[in-house]
């Protein structure tokens, strides 16, 4: 299995981390984003978006990160990660759509800002964080984890950015919940950090 | 089954449209989205996020357009719109995230612009979205659907806000295969349609 990546990405952090969770052996392809390694035909050819991560298993390649963590949750990680049953699939999805949507264009932007210095407006992406935040801490309020009873892809999948937050300038004070259960996901067995966590 | 609702919303649409080909009954609640009904307390109980949609199913709640594919692909759908098989679901899940990445934040973005007056930029809006349809058009140039050799939940998901980058400002004369496989789409059994479509 090989995964393209870079170390400071969160978005190639959900794969990695899942990863270290399922103990699977994989090699990491370093891609020279700063250098538009990204952007060259032979990599266009393994994504079309141009974007990290992307793994490769048996011949096969997947794109986005939400794709890869679907598929190694079920073809490593039998019923734990990502469940069948109807309801409970989409109890995970979810809170992938939100790691899409808010906590990626909201928590993920901000950092980027801060970071990379991205030309997107830092307010905008902070309000859409902290709306992000809201929706973790109302449910981690009464619940260990996001979607079901058990760590699931959808903890994985949030994990990265809502840690990361203060990063973007966004504190997590006003977020107890959300602080008890990054620390429950950094106690999960085969934990792996990355930079900045 | 109660879908909590509104006419021009292609996030909802996505639910619409699955439900149609699925031949499900079903009812319409409309949100009043102007009048600011989807951030009163009520209705963030049934979704945190203050968005549409929300399906209702046998005492069940669902938030977000995508989870709610999710849900009636595997319980209504069987096999077919979203399968089980961990490389073919990873393979609508790409499409299912492009749909709630460039897709949403770029032509749905630039269609909210210019439809319901939303303060953010025209021009990267559209960039995103031409961002997206270069992506859909590569894959539709040699397939006839977006994952698989049928039609999955991948099409569904991916074609409202596809269809309506008109009304955004992006035209898809450039975007042979994409118009043709919008057709394709509009003669699916049960298809149904949506204002602008």
């Amino acid at each position: 299995m090989k995964l393209y990546d870079r170390d400071i990405s969160g978005n190639a952090y959900k794969a990695r981390l899942l990863l270290a969770l399922l103990n699977l052996p994989y090699e990491r392809v370093n891609v020279d984003l700063p250098g538009g390694e990204n952007r060259k035909p032979e990599f266009l050819r393994l994504n079309p978006r141009g974007q990290i991560p992307v793994l490769e298993d048996d011949g096969r390649v997947f794109w986005d990160s939400t794709a890869i963590l679907v598929y190694l949750a079920r073809r490593y990680g039998g019923e734990q990660w990502l469940p069948t049953d109807p309801a409970a699939m989409a109890e995970v999805m979810q809170w992938l759509a939100l790691a899409q949507n808010e906590i990626l264009y909201g928590l993920a932007r901000a950092r980027a800002i801060n970071l990379f210095k991205r030309p997107w407006n830092l307010e905008e992406a902070q309000a859409a964080g902290r709306r992000a935040l809201d929706v973790l801490q109302e449910r981690l309020a009464g619940h260990q984890w996001l979607a079901l009873e058990r760590p699931t892809i959808a903890d994985v999948a949030c994990f990265p950015y809502a840690a990361l937050a203060p990063e973007g300038g966004v504190s997590l004070q006003d977020y107890p919940a959300v602080r008890s259960w990054i620390s429950r996901v950094q106690q999960l067995p085969g934990y792996e950090g990355m930079p900045g966590l």
